[in-house]
C-alpha cells in the first residue's frame, strides 16, 4: 500500500532529503526560468489563438501537479509552441477563435489529454508512445514549426491571415498584403531581427567576454525580456496602439481562477482524435527532454509515471483556465543548466508566475503582439531541420519515406492528418518489411560443421536436400512467404526429397505460423517430401511440444544443422 | 513482351499442351460440379437476397474469366457462403432487399471487388491478405456459419426474420415464431435431416458396400440435388404453394444478361470497406483451397496472379447480372477428386450451367425455398469449428484473444466489425510484443568462448560490464526498450562502466533505432559509461558505417562477444 502510494507520488520520495542546499539551487533556477516563462506564456497562448493570461494560467497549476507526480528532476512543464499550434488546429475546426466557448473547448481538450496520458500512465500503456518514431517526429516538428512561423506573420505584420496549413497561411498572406501596418511591420521585424541576433550572435559574444556556456546561454534566452520591455515602452512612449499596433491591452490582476471544462459529449467525441494526437505528441517531446537530462546525471525518469504526471497537469490547467501543456525543451534545459536539484525548482517557477500574473499584468497592457509573434518565430524556427531528409535519405528508403509523407502531409493538409499519416506509414512499412523476412539457403561449409548462405561462401550442398534459414521469428503475417518460398522451390525441382528448416534465428512462432508449419509439413507429404527441423530454440520448443505438431512432422527435429543434414544423407567432403 | 503476356494469361501455357486425355478427365469432373452447382448457386443467391437465377449468372462468366487468368488447375469459381453472407450484410445497411437497386448494388460490389483484387495483383501486394490470419479466419467462418444458419432458419419454417448480427436475428425468429408455416417446416426440417444424414451417414454406408472414398464424397455431395428434385415434386404434387410454402418461381430462360453496375460515387463510397473485406476474405480462402489442391501434385498457384484470375472473376460477375464470388472450398474439392485436370474443367462447368440457365430453370419453379434453406444450414454447420478456442488458448493467450474477439465481434455486431477487429487486434498484439523485445543479460561460461543467459546458466560476469543480447530486429517500437532497459540498469548499478550489446541477432537496424543508440551512447557517455558493440552482422555494419554512430561511438566494435568482455577487462577463469 505504502509502496504503491510511494511509487505514483515521488514527491514523497524526494522531498524527504531535500535540504537547504538544494533549495538555494532551486530557487535561483526558478528565478531565471520564471524570468524567460513570462513572455513565452503570453505568446504561446497567442498562438493557441486564447487570451495572453491563459498562458500564464497554464503555467501555474500544471507546474505545481508536475511537481507532485513527476519524476523528472528537471522538467519544466507549461504551453509548448507544438502542442500549442494543435490546440489551435483542433479547435479552430469546431469553435470561433475569441469567443468564450472557444476557452472552454481549450479546457476540455487539456482535460480529455490529461485523462488520456492518466489512463496511459495507469494502465503502463507508455510503451505506445513508441510506435511514434524519431524521425516522423523530427519531420512533423521541422513542418509544424513553418506552420507556426507562417501564422505569426501576420502579427508580425499586422494583417489578418488564417489556414491551418502552409498553403491555406501563406495565401491568406498575400491576399492581405495590402492592409499592412507600418508602425507593427518596423516593432515585428526589428524584435525579430534581434532576436536572432541574441540568440546567433551574442552568445558566441558572451563567450568570448568570459561567461561560461552555460550562462551565455541562459543570457541569450533572457533575449525575450528585453525586446518585451523595449517594444512596450516605445508602444506606450509614441502613442503606436493610435497607429494601429495590436497590443495585448487589458489583462485581468489574479491568480488563475477555478474553471469548468465543457462536458458536452458532442465537443467531447469531436475533440477525441486531436486530444490523443496531442498527448502522444507532448509525451514523446517531454520524455525525451526528461530522459536526456536525468542520464546527465544518472537518474531515471519512468515513462509510465511521467504519463500520470503530466495527466495531472492537464487536468490541472483543465480546471485552472489553461489549456493543454506539456515538458518544455527550452525551458527544461534552461532550468537544468541553471543548477535546479529538484522538482521543487518547478514549485518556485510557479509561486514566480503567480506573483507575475497579480502584480505584472498592468505593465504589459502596451506590449504589442507583434514581439510575441516574433519570439514564437525565433523560437520554432529553431527546431526547423530539414537535414533529416537528407540522414534518413542516405539510411533507408522506407525512414526517408515515412519523413517526407509527415512533412509534406503536415504542410499540405495539417498537423493532426500529418502525424496520423506519419505513424500509420511507418507501422505499415515495418509490416511489410517483417512479412517478408530474410531466407537464406545454406550448405555445409566444409571441413567445419558450419552452415553458410550458398550466395556468400563457397559451401557444399546435396541435391536432394533443401536447406533454408528463416533469419526472423514466425508469425501470421510472414509464415505463408516462407510457405510459398518452399512450395515455389519445389515445384521447379523434382529431386528435393528433404527440407531442413534451420531455426536458429526464430525466437517464437505463433499460432497462425505453427497452423502454416503444419500446412506445409502436409503438402510436402503430398509431395513426399520429408520436413526436418534443427537447431530450434527451448522457448519454442517448449510451445511446439503443447500441440500434436511434432507428432505429424514427417521428419525430425535435431539439435544442430550438421547433425540433421548428415541424418538425411549429407555426405560431407574431407577437405 | 511475350514473357509477360504469359506470366498474366496462363491459358496460354497450359492449353499448348492440352490434350484428349486431359479433355476426357477435365468433361467429367464438369458434369459432376455442375450437378452440383446449381442447387448450391440457387441457394447462396437467395443468403445474398438475390434473386435465383443470379446464383447461375454468377457461376457462368466468372469461371470462364478464371479459366483464362487463374494459376490454380482444380479451383472452382462462383458464389461461396461466407461471401455471400457478407454481400447480404453490406447491401442490407444501404439499399432494400427486393428492389432493383440491390440488385444493381450487388454488381457494383463485384465490380469494386473485382478492381481491388485486378490492382492488388497487378501492383504484387498479395502480401496484404497474410495479415488476416489463421486463427482470425477460422473464428471468423465460424462465427459467419452460425450467422448464416440462423438467418436461414426463416425459410425453414416460413416466417418473416431479419438481421445482421446472431442477437438480432435470434429475437427477430423469436418475435415471429407464431407465424410458422406449418407445410413448410415439415419440407424445411426433413430436407434438413435428409441432408446431415446424407453427409454423415451415407458416406459411411457407400464406403462400406464398397465405394472408393473419392466417390462415396462425390455422391454425398449430390444428396441435395437429390432433396431439390423430390421437394420440388412433392410441392408441385401436393399443391403446397397454395398452403403458404415459398417457392422459387419464375426464372428467366437465358443467358446470363449483359448488366451495368451503377458508377454512383455516393453509392461505390458506402461499399469501399465491404468490398475490401470481401476481397480479402474471397482471396484468402480462395488461396489456401487452391495451394492445399495444387501441392497434391507438386504444382504451384502464383497468389498474385491469384488476384488477377479472382479479380477477373469479379468484374465479369459485375457485368453479367452477378454478384461477388470466389474460390469455393467443397466444389473445387470434388473437382480435383473428380479428376479435373486443367482449368478447362472450370470453363466447362460454366457451359453445364449456361444450359441448366437456358433449359432447367422451368423444372424449379415449384423448388420450395425451404429446400434451398437446408442445403446452406448443412453447408455451413460443417464449417463451425470452435476447436480453434480451446486449441489457441492452449496455445497461446494473444492468439486465443484475437480468435474470441473475432467471433464475439462477428457474433453480436456483424461480419465486417468481425473481420475488422480481428486483424486490427492482431496487429496490435504483434507490434506490442515486438516493442518489447526479448532482452537477455549474459556472462562467459566458464572454459568457453560462449556467452549465455546469466539466468539460467552459471556464468562467469564481471560488476564492472554489463552485457546484454538481444533477441530481435531494432526498429523505431523497440528501440527505446532497449534504451529504458539499460539506463534503468545503470540508474541503479554505480559499478558499471562498459556495457557491451551483442547484435548476433539483430538483421536489421531501422533510422529511428540508429537515432536512439546515438541517445544511448551519448547518456551513457554523459554517466563515463562506455558502450561497445560485438558480434554486428555484416549488413547491419554496411548501415551503420554510412551513419557518423561509428566515429561517435564512446567504445568499439569486436568481432566476438569473447573479444570485447577480454578487452574491457573480463579476466576469464580458466576452470
Amino acid at each position: 500500500m505504502m509502496n504503491r502510494l510511494f511509487r505514483y507520488v515521488p514527491i514523497l520520495t524526494w522531498a524527504r532529503d531535500y535540504d537547504r542546499a538544494a533549495f538555494g539551487n532551486d530557487l535561483i533556477a526558478a528565478v531565471i526560468v520564471t524570468i524567460m516563462l513570462i513572455p513565452q506564456s503570453l505568446a504561446y497562448a497567442l498562438l493557441a489563438g486564447l487570451p495572453p493570461e491563459a498562458g500564464l494560467y497554464a503555467s501555474i497549476v500544471p507546474i505545481l501537479l508536475y511537481t507532485v507526480f513527476g519524476t523528472s528532476r528537471a522538467l519544466a512543464v507549461g504551453p509548448v509552441a507544438v502542442v500549442s499550434l494543435m490546440t489551435a488546429a483542433a479547435l479552430g475546426n469546431i469553435v470561433e477563435q475569441g469567443t468564450a466557448g472557444y476557452a472552454v473547448a481549450a479546457l476540455s481538450l487539456a482535460g480529455l489529454s490529461g485523462v488520456m496520458l492518466l489512463g496511459l500512465g495507469l494502465l503502463r500503456l507508455g510503451f505506445l508512445a513508441n510506435f511514434l518514431s524519431h524521425p516522423v517526429i523530427s519531420g512533423f516538428i521541422t513542418a509544424s514549426g513553418l506552420i507556426i512561423a507562417a501564422s505569426q506573420l501576420r502579427h508580425v505584420f499586422g494583417i489578418e491571415a488564417e489556414g491551418h496549413n502552409l498553403a491555406e497561411i501563406t495565401l491568406s498572406l498575400i491576399a492581405h498584403l495590402h492592409d499592412i501596418n507600418m508602425a507593427t511591420a518596423v516593432i515585428g521585424i526589428s524584435a525579430t531581427v534581434f532576436l536572432f541576433w541574441v540568440r546567433k550572435g551574442l552568445k558566441p559574444l558572451l563567450r568570448r567576454v568570459g561567461f561560461g556556456p552555460a550562462m551565455a546561454d541562459i543570457a541569450a534566452k533572457a533575449g525575450p525580456v528585453v525586446a518585451v520591455v523595449a517594444t512596450t515602452m516605445a508602444v506606450w512612449y509614441l502613442d503606436l496602439a493610435d497607429a494601429g499596433v495590436q497590443i495585448v491591452g487589458n489583462v485581468p490582476q489574479s491568480l488563475p481562477p477555478f474553471t469548468l471544462p465543457s462536458f458536452s459529449p458532442a465537443l467531447l467525441q469531436q475533440l477525441l482524435l486531436p486530444a490523443l494526437l496531442i498527448s502522444i505528441i507532448g509525451f514523446v517531446e517531454s520524455i525525451s527532454v526528461a530522459q536526456t537530462l536525468a542520464a546527465k546525471k544518472r537518474q531515471r525518469v519512468d515513462p509510465n509515471q511521467e504519463l500520470i504526471g503530466l495527466g495531472a497537469a492537464n487536468i490541472g490547467a483543465a480546471f485552472t483556465g489553461g489549456f493543454p501543456v506539456t515538458g518544455g525543451f527550452s525551458r527544461s534545459v534552461v532550468n537544468f543548466d541553471a543548477g535546479a536539484q529538484t522538482p521543487a525548482a518547478g514549485a518556485f517557477t510557479a509561486v514566480g508566475l503567480a506573483i507575475a500574473a497579480m502584480a505584472l499584468t498592468p505593465l504589459i497592457y502596451f506590449l504589442p503582439k507583434a514581439t510575441l509573434a516574433a519570439t514564437i518565430i525565433v523560437a520554432v524556427l529553431s527546431l526547423v531541420d530539414f537535414s533529416i531528409l537528407r540522414r534518413s535519405w542516405a539510411y533507408a528508403r522506407a525512414d526517408f519515406l515515412a519523413v517526407l509523407v509527415t512533412i509534406l502531409v503536415t504542410l499540405s493538409v495539417g498537423v493532426e492528418a500529418g502525424v496520423s499519416a506519419g505513424v500509420a506509414l511507418s507501422i505499415l512499412v515495418h509490416l511489410y518489411s517483417s512479412s517478408r523476412p530474410h531466407i537464406a539457403e545454406v550448405g555445409l561449409v566444409p571441413g567445419t560443421e558450419h552452415f553458410r548462405n550458398i550466395h556468400r561462401h563457397k559451401v557444399q550442398t546435396d541435391p536432394r536436400i533443401l536447406t533454408l534459414r528463416l533469419d526472423e521469428s514466425l508469425y501470421f503475417a510472414n509464415a505463408r512467404f516462407l510457405e510459398d518460398v518452399i512450395l515455389t522451390r519445389l515445384a521447379y525441382d523434382e529431386l528435393i526429397a528433404h527440407v531442413i528448416l534451420q531455426c536458429s534465428a526464430i525466437n517464437e512462432i505463433d499460432f497462425s505460423a505453427l497452423e502454416t508449419l503444419e500446412a506445409i509439413n502436409a503438402r510436402l507429404r503430398d509431395m513426399g517430401v520429408t520436413l526436418h527441423l534443427s537447431e530450434v530454440k527451448g522457448p519454442v520448443m517448449d510451445r511446439l511440444q503443447q500441440e500434436h505438431f511434432l507428432q505429424e512432422l514427417s521428419g525430425k527435429v535435431y539439435l544442430t544443422q550438421y547433425e540433421a543434414a548428415c541424418a538425411v544423407g549429407l555426405q560431407p567432403d574431407r577437405a
